[in-house]
């Protein structure tokens, strides 16, 4: 690893991510092919945010957020700031005043493979965290990372400018070059949706509205009527 | 394991599951014997529900929840569904539009040894959910399990037509032949509970309310002024 | 271990408990030197709570909680009950009935390093707990332990009458010895942070805030344009 | 649960439990159809052991083994002991002593969702277990729970009488009425690997050898030369 | 936390030592109490080691190994090194350049509440070590913690000198002023087993050996023929 | 993702690969900068063994070694085959035929963030395997992912052709075009070590050979006699 800081990168087209935003994680992450979904250990401090924005990246050191303070310059209005970490770590390594300096900047929010606190603080001024665990362990700043290399973030790779989508069901990373597709796939995914909610919700089963009856019974499925059948 | 689906299940008496509903877990589970509770990371995907019902039993493929739409099809006003997995999975093998179509026929929510996904549209339709965890990852249909068979989820034998028990403190699974019994127990429980509340809240020491000073006397807690004296 | 009960303790100071309850966990852990932060696993039932009180100590035994019941009556007005266990447990060894019985004594919380339950009516109630697990696995009270002797609860060793300190962020334990000293540093922390605070959201940044640029660049942070440039 | 022993169980048929043991779990495992295998946290404290036999099942309550003392007595030559807990345990509940009474009767294992101790001796006098955790702690006798019953033993529901196939894989349930059919399965895919395994020593693709290019093709897999034509 | 190296420490009995290691973690842990007894997850990195030895202890911050390089010069013949940990980490704070400076002083081994590395060359050169995991991730030298001041490990809070006894079963700190009485008390358990184990072998039962009949039946066991008799 | 296999793959330069191999994983992960070495939850099989090759990549779906199967084809002798997955996942997605048919062609080990089975034969056969789990659970061959693409593998990004390092200490990746440079400072390290081992062998302290005196007392550190002068 070079540490580094990389000045210029190539955001994600902003109208894909507006609508990845839109449709939110589940949506996104069909529409890409069910690829780049952080693991489920990734949860948010606080329920019902959801945004999108290119990713700013930062690799740090465990215990150490000296990169993050380093990277704040490096931010733009609608960016997400996305940290990855050299080894496992849940030291609270991002907090209320690294939030006001993001938020000065208009970043959207945070993604973190370690720890976040002040969570409380952090929710009254409305600055989603998506973190692996809340701890007041503070960190140091010791040794240096990079800023703007491609980042591992809860086992996806992120390279800067690809587009992140977070919310309630977690966090997919979109890569840069497929955002305009992906989010095309993703609306019609979604408008798709609300037909389908609809009859569903008129008593319609699923089972034939996806005509599942044949391939069912192909595969070998067989109704009995009572327990002493099987 | 036989890939069937079992029609008719004899579901656990309706008044009994009233009860079971209106005492909650812990109750419930006290008065059943401490036996059946599912294991505790098994948890309710927003705070504040509280059900009972008949299991509708799933015994699904990981990462594969075409039995789920099966299913929806076998179950009844009132009934919770029950969904085990042959291997540990956490994906997101269930959301909004199987809610949807649930709710449509009464359903009053889902109990899943895998993840959950759609948490904030689950929400706002207020169908509660217990599961292992939250992942946006989507699932195949393309291997059969079964309906209506007894499973495993999350520790606990299920048979169908068993009560289930949900609400913030877990979930818990009344054997059919148990649920009269438990509920009168319960009941029971449930009553004698409040006149201790009010004592207790009155000042009046559990030591002295449930008789404990001789017994702990018998087995040698020793009492003493000081640290030193210890 | 001794199964005994202490009587007399030495209670941390009460104004410097009092100054910990407003700044908060990572203050106060800032302040300590960044020692005696219990393990992130412990989580609070419910968001928001924030207190701070002198340890009477448990020693249960798991799925035990006969010493609880003893513990209640070493309690007085603003205490905080912090429970080890001599092994790992996640059951449900504390809910409503023994809350009301704390609450009637004045003990403003519960810090328990195995599992919760009853936490609808816990948060109802208004009794904040921190908690290894949520579980309705109930406890027999059959096994002897000890209150008021030094026990490790979450990875860290509390004496009796140390500072507790609880919020979203976690638990902090502050040493009797330390409590006027770090209650100090804690304010003059929680002062200046507001300095910077204003200061930060006004959009100066972290780097030169804090001078950081000169460390950066010594350490051999090197600053490109282009992702080829590295 | 009725705190119960049943003296007379009908135990899996012995030739088809010869056979599954000499096969072993991952064989047997596929056999019955990819159902009944324990999670795989479950692991044997030394590598090396295969052994089969007819499941004497405990229900236990976690941190105390009287009821194992009670199932020894039940064993016969060739039986597997096996110990579901009702709620999660680490706790060493078994240890050289009880091995040595279980061998004086000629039982072959032990399968424990708890911990297990004495771990040297055990290996010594090779006597093999598969346990969650090894753990020092012992256990009390306290509090009933079931012999020969049903019970959930690391996700698996195993009936008294069931075959147990334990190996370094892992272990895997057979029902007793599936155990016949399962035998002779698992012999035939026994034996049929023998030949694939000389075929794939000699050079030959499974690519070829399992007829899948046409499928891969079919599904849409495509080839490139280099990472610039993807 | 005061970064203070403690010069002279008060050391258990070397008798009593010399006792508890032939005994063994378990035994030594009955005859304790029960007490004292590290969390599992602490594992040996190789199998068949049995040490004991009075504690020098070190508190390390995670991800640096500063202190175990100050606290190499405070050991002496026959002591066992313990390292506790300011908060969570799996790094290799460990290997084997420090496990040869550690042995030309004779110490006998090392418990850490961290990760190890080197884990061959330890185990070529015998040098037994307990740890939370292995992992070649180095540490820095960076931040001071304390030598010989008391520390929480995996769990236990350990006083400089206190006795450290490990083995495959885990490892347990039997308090210096404990010692002597707990060596006593173990080596009569260690004896009486001896007997136990003849009888055993012998066919004997448990049930009967220990006069567990008349209990089981009081508590309210019941044996029946057959499953349908439950 | 695109599901395709990429035929020509740039490899690491191959006598870089062999002083990798020779110096092992914590000495390699110094030398490239503590960068690159995978999660420590990816464990051997079996212990001792000590390999590097070049990468063949394979992305899999969870439950599925299709890709594996697809990947045979384009590995070489002295190639390490690495598998990344979507989701997480712990079944036994490679076992003895498949290493039969990975050893025809000269691979060297398997790196897979999944399950592995057949461990006892894979041990036989000396083919080491670097997993997250030993699980008997079969996966089936139905959904495609890729080849010879970057994968994420237990937290670290893997390009084709990258080098690959694992020994008992765990996995580390070395980038292509880092090969050389780090191959030669990890040669050189390994050379020092000997130098410093003798030293510390003979009683020479870590303090002294390291110079570290002067810093610690720099960083505050204080000598006392007694724990009173603490």
């Amino acid at each position: 690893m070079k540490p580094v800081v990389v000045r210029n990168i190539k955001r994600a087209d902003s109208n894909a991510v507006g609508t990845l935003e839109a449709v939110g994680v589940s949506t996104a992450h069909e529409a890409l092919g069910r690829f780049g979904l952080m693991k489920p250990y990734l949860r948010p401090i606080y329920a019902g945010a959801q945004i999108a924005g290119p990713a700013v990246t930062v690799l740090a050191q465990p215990g150490d957020n000296w990169m993050i303070h380093v990277a704040v310059e490096q931010c733009q209005k609608g960016d997400v700031l996305v940290v990855g970490c050299t080894a496992d770590n849940t030291d609270g390594m991002f907090g209320e005043l690294l939030a006001t300096a993001l938020r000065a900047r208009g970043v959207k929010g945070l993604i973190i493979d370690a720890g976040c606190r002040d969570v409380k603080a952090l929710q009254e001024m409305d600055f989603p965290v998506w973190s692996k665990a809340v701890s007041a362990k503070g960190t140091v700043k010791a040794t240096l990372g990079a800023v703007n290399v491609p980042v591992v973030c809860a086992g996806v790779n992120v390279d800067p400018g690809d587009a992140v989508v977070a919310d309630d069901d977690g966090v997919v990373i979109v890569p840069k070059k497929d955002c305009v597709e992906t989010a095309q796939k993703a609306q019609k995914r979604f408008d798709d949706e609300d037909g389908k909610r609809k009859r569903l919700a008129a008593g319609e089963l699923g089972l034939d509205m996806y005509n599942m009856r044949e391939g069912l019974a192909k595969a070998g499925l067989r109704y009995v009527d009572n327990p002493e059948d099987v």
